[in-house]
């Protein structure tokens, strides 16, 4: 049976308003009697209701992260980092999976601004046509942080890793492996990162008088059956190439598993580089060229701007884009 | 700025209480003003105050998922599970996340009394003593289903796979390949899960008549560095194992990388079967053998029951105890 506060005024013989003004360390009661209701509620291991105290306050303790799925090693390092953050505040983590699926995305978006979280930090789905539901959502007050998946033309605090000139990067390291059809694997290109990873490769096969063949950029789609087909058929195609970029860990691992359906060698017949932050990237057969990114340190930055904004007053969030570099580690994909 | 009651009302030329009754479907305000009032607030995309209505129905729309961490593909694919039955059910998932810490454990229990969420999935720390804090959450009827770390005395419904059996199928798996000195890594032996995978690994020996050498049985820690250090000592041993069977993800995958810096070759010097969810098992450097428990079904399972007993009557919750069976798939850390 739960203590409550007319429990504890009953056996203090106090007013309940009194014992619940004292709970709230109101000025209008004494220190002695509020010593008195401390102690007494303490010793009965007295339990405050949390949505009576919400109501008030205005605060629910929680916040909430956006994501499009969770089995991925990006986006299980980011949690880390953001349960970080939050535990060392007291603040409370919500999980929530969109799957892809702008309505779902929507849908969860639609039900914060009935005040169920203090502040979003979201990763956007690839499906989205539309930014009209976190714009409604900002319009509230609720503060709101992209991490890694941003829409770029909402003015919010961003963290992001440096995605043009990562793919740069990997593609440069492929062209001086002597690689020369580079193929890209593209996620949706309804995402900003997409669009980045996509210009750095371009830039890179560009400033190295490489051709890009209309069939080497392939847009993968949500849908992993789909995405080896895709995959298969530009692996069977005449001009196979002879790297790969994937900007996806699930690509670049499928890109792996299709390799070994069609018997070709890597690095011998291709050579592959991923974004990836998977731990076990060097117990792969071969060890995968990773750009590691910073998961666990975007989820980390992320949160602590997130809690900036809410300790502050309303309306005064400030907007800050963070960038934080990802690491290219060479392993046998590319040897 | 959002949409009140008190607006919707100073706009109707209605009372706030009848226009707060209208909108709970009383049967004290008529249909006509009730349709009225529906209308007007559906046009100003009004959202009811969350905390207001849990307050009067004691139902936050919440379950919480208390788990060690979610860098694990049982523990990520579990959630997908979940996920898939709270999402049909209109329910928010909030993940916790204990890293192993029976404080924290028992700090986010403590804090589900106050109200915070309506039911409780929970895969218990390794750290953990006593059980009070679980008994304590248990006594405030908040329903709380375990899902594969649970809590054997303590009278709720749980889902878990066949941890013994699985542990003997991977130990006989190594036998009748040819193994003579095959040790078992144990997760914390405060974990029921640990106990009886380790019973099937003794049962199996015992019934091929192998010995069980008392340093054949390794009592790993929740610290990656510390278990490295064992695993190596093991494997530098004078009798060094020739099969090996892994009772977790993350202690079959360190294997692999003990194996790989002290040039043991896998399966020729080692064989290893591990306990494992990981989607890409079959790509590694040799392809893993694993012991493949039914991630998402346990995750699935759980959820359901769970909300069986959030949608029946306090105090009539059913206890049931579900083994979903794992599946042993042979790959080349075997052969």
């Amino acid at each position: 049976m739960s203590v409550t506060i007319r429990q504890i005024a009953t056996d203090l013989a106090l007013a309940v308003s009194t014992v619940s003004k004292a709970l709230r360390d109101s000025h209008e009661i004494s220190p002695e009697t509020k010593r008195r209701v401390f102690d007494y509620a303490k010793k009965l291991d007295y339990i405050p209701n949390l949505y009576a105290s919400c109501l008030k306050n205005r605060k629910t303790g929680n916040i909430a992260v956006v994501l499009p799925e969770i089995a991925d090693s990006f986006f299980s390092l980011a949690i880390d980092g953001i349960e970080s953050v939050a535990q060392h505040k007291g603040y409370h983590v919500m999980v929530y999976l969109t799957h892809e699926d702008i309505r779902k995305e929507e849908s969860i978006l639609r039900d914060f601004r009935s005040g169920r979280v203090d502040g979003v930090l979201i990763s956007v789905s690839c499906g989205a046509d539309s930014n009209s539901h976190i714009h409604d959502l900002c319009s509230q007050h609720i503060p709101l942080v992209f991490f890694d998946r941003v829409c770029e033309h909402i003015q919010a605090s961003k963290v992001v890793t440096n995605d043009f000139q990562s793919a740069y990067n990997a593609t440069e390291h492929l062209i001086n492996r002597g690689c020369n059809r580079i193929a890209f694997l593209a996620m949706s290109n309804k995402l900003a990162i997409t669009n980045h990873r996509q210009k750095g490769y371009e830039e890179a096969m560009c400033r190295y008088d490489h051709p890009i063949d209309k069939n080497s950029v392939l847009n993968c789609k949500n849908d992993e059956t789909e995405n080896y087909s895709l995959i298969e058929g530009l692996m069977r195609g005449k001009d196979r190439p002879d790297g790969v970029v994937g900007s996806g860990e699930k690509l670049t691992t499928l890109v792996y598993t299709v390799c070994n359906d069609l018997n070709l060698r890597i690095p011998h017949d291709v050579k592959i580089v991923g974004f990836s932050s998977l731990e076990i990237a060097s117990l792969l057969n071969p060890s995968l060229t990773t750009i590691t990114q910073p998961a666990f340190d975007i989820g980390k930055t992320a949160a602590t701007l997130l809690f900036n904004a809410l300790e502050k007053k309303k309306g005064v969030m400030q907007q800050e884009s963070i960038t934080i570099p990802s690491v290219l580690f060479e392993r046998q994909s590319t040897r």
